[in-house]
This record gives C-alpha cells, structure tokens and sequence, in this order.
C-alpha cells in the first residue's frame, strides 16, 4: 500500500465498540455496588464538622479491628524472598495450595476432595465469571436468588445468560422460596446459585433447608453452585453446613476464596470444587471445560438487611432517597437494598469496629426521629 | 414441594455443559502452549541419563540468572507489612500505580498519557481478556498476525469473534504484510493486533513499518491492539518504539504488564493503556465499556523462530514430530511452531542460562547430524 497517500484520508467512521455491546455491559456496570455506593458518597457534606461513618461496604480490612493472621503475612513474605514463586503456576494452580484447599474442604464433609477437584481463581469473582460463563449458551436460563450478588446479574447479563429470581423470604429467615423455584425452571435451565451463608442477608441456612434445596434440585435436573466465600462466617448456634455434604443427591460446585475469614479480600485468591462423588460433573465433561476456560483467562463481609417502613418517614422517597439524605445530613453511608434487588431495604455491615457501629446507628436514629411522619408523632 | 417424595428421582439427564459449548472450549484449550508443551514433555526418555534441557518455555524465573529486582521485592513486602494494601482496590486499580504506569509509558510518547488512560489488569492475559470481550459481536471479526500469541485465538474463538490471520514476512524481518491485512478487512472488522516486539518472532518494527501499520489501519477505519508486553526488549541497533507514538493518526490501545522487563510473570499485574490523543476512543466510549467490564470481572520471554528444513532430515514427519523426537532421544524441549501458527518451525527461547543454552544447541546438532538425510551426507 502507499502510506503517503492513506495518511490524509480520515475513516468514515471509526468502526469500534458499538451500541449492541455498549448497552449491557454499561447497563451492567451501572448496577455495580460500587457505582450506587459512589452515588451515596457524593450525597455527603464534606463541610459538616462530623467524620463520615461508613457502614455500608463490605471490607473489613480499612478497620484495625480485622487484620489477617501474622502466619499468612510471613508465609506470602517468605514465598516471595524464596525467588521459587515469581514465575508463572499452572494455569489450574500449584497442587500443593489445590492440595491444602481440598483437605480444608474436605473437614465438613462426608467424603474426600481431590486435589483434581480444585481450581485457583483470582477471587471468588473470577470464580464466578468462569462458571457463568462455561455455562451460558443461546437459550439458556440460571436461577439466582432475590436478594444476591449483583455480580450474579452482571456476568449473567454479558453473557446472554437469562436470569431469573426466586426470593428469599425475610419471614422464614431468608430461606429460598423453593416452590417459585419449580415454577421458574424448565429444560432450558442450566443450574441454580445458592449463597449460603447469604450474602447479603447474613442468613445460614438449617441442614433441613439445605436438604430441600438440594431435592429441588435433583427434581429438576440442575446442578447447584453453591457460593460459600463466607463459609463458617456463622453467629448464634446455628453452624455452618456446606452444600457439597449433599453432593450425593445433586451435583455441587462451590465457590470460595481466603478472603472473608482471613480477611484478605485484596489477595485475590479464591477456588471452584467440583463436589462431585458420583462422578456426574466428570461425566458431563464441565471438569475440562473449567480447566479450557481457566487455560484462556488468567465482594461483601458480615451484612445485615434492615426494612425500611417509609410510612413513619415523611417525604422520604425511597430507599436511595433515605441513604442520600442520611449521607448528606449525617455523614453516615449505608447502602441502599436495591443495588441488591431488594427495594426499600438498607444493608448495614458490621466489619468496621464497634465504635463507629454504635456511632453510625445513633446517627441513624436521630435522623429517623428528626424525619418522623408528624401523625405518629 | 415435598422433599421426601424427589429425593428418591433420578433426573432424566442432568443439563450441564453441552456439546455447543464444550466444543469450542475444548479446541481453545488444545492449542494452548502448555497442551502443546505436555505432549512433548511426555515423550521424554525419563530413565536417560542426561538432564532435561527445557528451552521451549518462555518462563525466566526457572533461572537463577533471571531474578526480579530486590526494590520490587522488598516494596512488595513493605506493602504487605503496612497492612494498608490488604482490602479491595478500586476495579480499574489504585491511583498512585495507575500514575506510575502512565508516567513509564509517557517517557516514550509525544503527548503525556493520564492516570485516566491506565486500567490494571491480572496480567497482560486479562488485558486480553477485556479487549477481546468488549470487541466481539455477532458477524465482527479481528486482524490477528500469525505467527501469534494463541491466547489471541482462544480468546475470539471462545467470544465467538471471526479471526483473521495477516502473515507476518520471515524474509522482511517478521513485518507485517499490510497488502493482505487490507484485503482480509471488511466493513466488519473491529481491530487488528500487533505484537511488537513480536512474540513469537522476537523481531522489533522499524519507524517506517510502524507508521505504515498505523496509516492502513486509519484507511480500514480500525483501532490498533499493539501487544508491548515486551517493550524494550529489543536487541541490537533497532530501538523498541511503541504504537502509541503513531495515535494521532490512528486510536492505539497499549496493552503491557510487569512480567518481561521486570522477570516477575508470576506477579500478575498488566495494563491497558488508551492512547487516544484525539479523543476518539473516548467518544466511542470505549474506556466505559473497559471500565464496566473490568467492574465484572477480575505469557511468553525473548524467542527465536528456526525454520526446519525437512528435506535435510530422514523420517522426520514435520516440527510436532521433531519436538517429540528430540526429546525421547536427547531430552531437550523446544516448542512445535505450530502451536504458533507455524507449522514446521520451532521455538527456542532465550529465557535460560548461557551453559543450558549452548548444551542444548549441542544436543540438537548431534541430533540434526544424526538424522541427516543419507544422500546429503
């Protein structure tokens, strides 16, 4: 070609990025717990003389009352003056940490995971962006649970994906309407996600509950992807009970990561296991294709849902309207149910110190009594 | 629904991972470098005496002349003993590193790139990732060299993006043959790919050729994906200049990482860079798609292409054939070229000690000798 003469010429138009991309994946982006806490942030008046109390992200690591262990801070110190951990891992991981992940897995239940088993995953989100994606396929359906983890919609909603919700009921401690379920699913439903301990209801579900789930599930012919990045992050006396303990009945694939009991969210070091004992998941061959899709590739804490009644809170809209205006008049960042599904709920976390906790619901208080509805006054 | 009654059900068939997906997943995963290197692992004679000599893999820190440098070791443990860096970063990565890349890059560009243009990403591979994702949609296709970068083919195959290969010109130095890159373009291309320095071709594009690329991509009307993983690694007396220099004629999207220059592959930290001095990325919206991307989501060293001349060697059936063989008998791994795109080639890198290097130049010539066809001898 002669360059000389192209190098005047300008392109019609640039042919790059068009709108049939741009709109999910801005229209994903936009649903994003970052983007809607970033709108209650802005409310804030950075002139009021109060610091700002923010309880309403999920990372523990900005309060010294969570800091990770001093063994895994000297184990990642002493890996990296070793000079043996610069290079690059197998792309499924190193089988000693695939090794050390199935024998912690392996405590809760019935049967043994292999280290064949495991794949490392930057996070619990890459973990979740390589099941969804191994799974979508033209036509197909997942079912996600109301209220979840937007990342759930988002991944879903970029992959042609179909999403559709059963809820959670707040009145039987946010257990899956398993009913709705049946009604949801048909032959085009590839799997069902089931987030226990819940992100963000903070609920745990009864072996009870987790047996039903899983007869569902086999009553439909879907496998269950069971995200348990908060596992064992259990109050009261109910304990912490892994799916995959049911694995006999339906196939399970758990999602975890270090990140929320070691309190390590930003090493990003998370896993996918195949709890698999009848070897169905090896059959259907979704164990090679984790591992093409991991070949070709390279967030929350310990949450609370409150209801608001907006009928005893005079002119306050909804539930974006009520954090705005609490940022904005209190300083105190809390952040609305509906960057979850759930309209007209607020999600408060407990990972800062008890302090600022305290601090933030007596804000929260005085603004609630301050906007009172006159009538119940 | 009553749980006792479908425990005892087997489903019909368990809907998981079909063929349609599983297919194109599996033939991605096939033609990694790594499913290519096994195959030629395996054919090790593992009770010869002599050591194995591994020059096919483009892993420097297997060698103990290849070591990071102690300031990027000892900032990471300070990092991590600060106990500040523990938490989640921002998705498109911290200020202060995205200041630092943009002021690396800005050293060699004739306009000052902002802390705005940098993304981070998991490794050059993730920046891939996104780039790819963010390009493909139904009916478009991408200009890939070839030889190439397989990640590039996985990644388009696997997002259902046509490729189509542009030869890169052995008796030109590796340039880019730009009178096909024009004739393989049509009204739905996106962008075409130039690796430089080339992986696996380890040449370095002259000023000229650069230039030339960047004008018959503004006359096709597409943005360039210049692949600067290895920049400034260039031998001899031919300087590495970045495709970014040429942006003002034509969109570039820089994409780089720590790994090469720095020897630390395993650290996993790359970048996309927008050099987009005339705002044209930014009003296609371009950086919104990376940036909603990113929101949802979360490897090669310095190489030399040698041609096989098959007609000189009796029996051998072309490069898989060679590798396999030269391993049985003399235990040295180089890597098939047609894992590259280019069959009856090999790869041998340079990413080794000086010693490993000439023994393993000594086995292939004994071996070269001792297959040598007999009427040439």
């Amino acid at each position: 070609m002669d360059g000389n003469h192209a190098a005047g010429a300008t392109p019609r138009a640039w042919r790059i990025c068009r709108q049939s991309v741009g709109v999910p994946l801005s229209a994903a982006g936009a649903m994003s717990i970052r983007a809607v806490l970033d709108r209650v942030f802005s409310a804030v008046d950075s002139s009021g003389p109060r610091p700002v109390l923010a309880i309403g992200n999920g990372d523990p690591t900005a309060s010294a009352s969570f800091r990770p262990p001093l063994e895994a801070e000297e184990a990642v110190v002493e890996a990296l003056r070793s000079k043996k951990h610069n290079g690059y891992s197998p792309t499924v991981g190193f089988l000693q940490a695939r090794r050390a992940i199935a024998e912690y897995l392996s405590q809760d239940l019935p049967y043994q995971l292999s280290p064949d088993d495991i794949y490392l995953t930057a996070g619990c989100c890459q973990a979740i962006d390589v099941m969804i994606s191994i799974l979508a396929q033209p036509g197909s359906n997942i079912l996600l649970p109301k209220p979840g983890f937007p990342l759930y919609e988002s991944r879903t909603m970029f992959s042609n994906l179909e999403e559709r919700h059963f809820n959670l009921i707040p009145d039987r401690g946010w257990e899956a309407d398993l009913e709705s379920m049946e009604a949801l699913a048909d032959e085009n439903t590839v799997a069902m996600v089931i987030i226990n301990p819940s992100n963000p209801c903070g609920s745990v579900y009864s072996h009870d509950h987790l047996a039903k789930i899983a007869e569902t599930a086999r009553k439909l012919g879907i496998i269950i992807i069971a995200d348990e990045v908060y596992d064992h992050l259990a109050f009261g006396n109910k304990p912490f009970i892994p799916m995959g303990v049911f694995a006999d009945i339906v196939p399970v694939i758990t999602l975890g990561s270090i990140s929320k009991r070691w309190l390590v969210p930003g090493w990003r070091l998370g896993w996918i296991a195949t709890c698999d004992p009848n070897g169905i998941l090896k059959e259907a061959k979704v164990d090679k294709s984790i591992e093409s899709y991991i070949n070709i590739t390279n967030d929350p804490a310990t949450f609370i849902q409150v209801k608001l009644d907006l009928c005893y809170l005079d002119g306050i809209l909804d539930d974006l309207d009520f954090c705005c205006r609490l940022a904005k008049e209190e300083s105190v960042i809390v952040l609305p149910g509906s960057a979850l599904g759930m309209k007209d709920w607020i999600r408060i976390t407990f990972a800062c110190d008890i302090p600022t906790l305290e601090n933030a619901l007596e804000r929260i208080k005085s603004f609630c009594q301050r906007h009172a509805n006159k009538l119940e006054a």
